[in-house]
């Protein structure tokens, strides 16, 4: 299968016009939902070689030859799979079908996690975080785009939905992540689609047999909870799109509203709020001490105490932060 | 089984201590999450018979005689199943041994349905409103309170997930409505604890079959959905309970900054709001004209509209509403 590409469309000019259409859709979202104008921009595509990675680099690649801009590939070999070298050939042969530069690297994924005492996946997770971070510095890149699209957002909904997440982390991953230089232009678009461009050019892709693993949670909810979803509502991924969507929005409007918060909150500044914000506060001020996800019962139960002005009272959150109601306000602390 | 009832508490200091703590806990859920002091308050209790309307039938009981309240029961026999009168001679019989007054009707609701062109669930809901009406009247009692407990509000919040519901409505069926006057005390309490309550205490409940019926999308999420979920999260309904808590603030808080919106929106006013503020906006306005739920699409839509200055555009919606773009804001209009 390697090096079986057919001679690639130059630009979107070349494609059917239903699959310039499709591109267009994707830069519409990166500009009108994710913000981001593409002119002169160059990014990096994680390729692990699926459709929604494959699909996603032809897409931006076109999209670049419009805009000015640059594509780059990264291609990570986990050594984990026995198709993991056909795999890596597949990507750069593929990479140099379409003129665009292809980075790969080889990390023994199962080695990693043995001497850090991490399992496979978030092992997995830090090697391509590592290459990709280098690809952006080396190549100057300004966000590395990653193939998760509809499909994978209505599995993370359901899997933040089982985990209890509140609003709006429950609406789903984010689409930009200024943070990490993270794009997910493909988030709204349905699996289907991506397979059907793929199939429509001739093009190829690796399939991940892992993914149908029932260990994962994330697998279990896909192959159980979401055909039940899909058979109540044939249209359930719109309703997902349409979630992110107010998500998103409200995700905007609580940053924006939570931006001057410190660690320290005054009992003026909590008064004067909403108990929808103040829920907002504690969790931003939580946020700036670095990770770990607060529970909103645990937050709620911080606002009875402050609310019923309990001196003293301290309250633990994960990562090892704490929050104490004092004379003042609301003091956020750091593990020591 | 009808009469068969055991010799009543007659106040929460009779009560196994577990059950009395239980008691309070939902009259704390009233006055904290519902905002209602109960002191000298008459609720009337929708009782069909099952375990969640008996078990709120004697907390609130108990809690009326503690705060110098009191309670009226109302049922309403459907007249559909061959154990319907078996019911309503249960319920009078419940009442009796608590010395609470029972307002009891029969209503013929295949025969309604038939008339008016509805299905049987929608006209036992309007046959049971028009009976609750009438007991708020002549009783002067302040809210219906009705059974919907902590399973009910998992099964409620999937139903809305897979029908695309936006936020915050997504998070579920409100504690307090003070339109239609109804109330929900115990719909953070999972349904296990209620029948506990009830096995406890040696007090019988009805048992109704159609609650198994697969015609029904809510009887399908709770025999399929539900189990998976609580599979990958046995604390799965803390989860809801605690999505429920922040879905009402934000629902709370959405009020409060759109309660001055009309039908008229000018563009000062959407210039100067956030996009997710102006989603609600829209909302309010679309709201004040009667029922009909916009969709989130529909919505997005129109803010585009609008921030486009796309001055006469029109977009329809539920209800036979309509949004107009005019050259002074957003115009909302009720069918004609």
């Amino acid at each position: 299968m390697t090096g079986a590409f057919p001679a690639m469309p130059r630009s979107l000019q070349n494609l059917p016009p239903k699959w310039a259409h499709f591109c267009l859709g994707i830069e519409r979202f990166i500009s009108d939902d994710l913000a981001l104008d593409m002119t002169g921009k160059t990014l990096a595509v994680g390729l692990s070689g699926g459709a929604d990675s494959t699909a996603l680099l032809l897409c931006l690649h076109w999209l670049a030859v419009k805009n000015g801009g640059r594509v780059v590939a990264a291609h990570l070999n986990h050594r984990l799979r026995p198709e993991a070298d056909d795999d890596a050939r597949w990507a750069a042969s593929l990479c140099e079908s379409l003129g665009v530069p292809c980075v790969a690297r080889e990390a023994d994924v199962a080695a990693l996690a043995a001497s850090r005492g991490m399992g496979l996946e978030e092992a997995g997770r830090e090697a391509r975080y590592t290459l990709f971070a280098d690809v952006l510095a080396q190549h100057e890149a300004h966000f590395i785009a990653l193939g998760h699209h509809l499909d994978d957002l209505g599995e993370d909904l359901l899997l933040r939905l089982s985990r209890g997440t509140a609003w709006p982390g429950l609406s789903g991953m984010v689409g930009r992540d200024d943070g990490r230089r993270l794009l997910r232009p493909l988030l709204l678009t349905p699996k289907s689609t991506l397979t059907g461009l793929l199939t429509a050019l001739g093009v190829s892709w690796r399939e991940d047999a892992t993914n149908s693993d029932p260990r994962w949670a994330r697998n279990r909810i896909r192959s159980t909870v979401m055909p039940l979803l899909l058979q109540e509502n044939p249209n359930f991924l719109d309703a997902v799109a349409r979630l992110w969507r107010v998500g998103s929005a409200d995700r905007d409007y609580w940053d924006a509203q939570t931006a001057t918060a410190g660690t320290t909150l005054l009992d003026a500044t909590l008064a004067g709020a909403h108990r929808a914000l103040r829920l907002r506060l504690y969790k931003a001020a939580l946020d700036s001490l670095g990770p770990g996800q607060a529970l909103a019962d645990t937050l709620f139960g911080l606002d009875r105490a402050w609310q019923d002005r309990r001196i003293g009272a301290t309250f633990q959150f994960p990562g090892e932060k704490t929050a104490t109601v004092t004379g003042s306000g609301v003091v956020f602390s750091p593990r020591h």
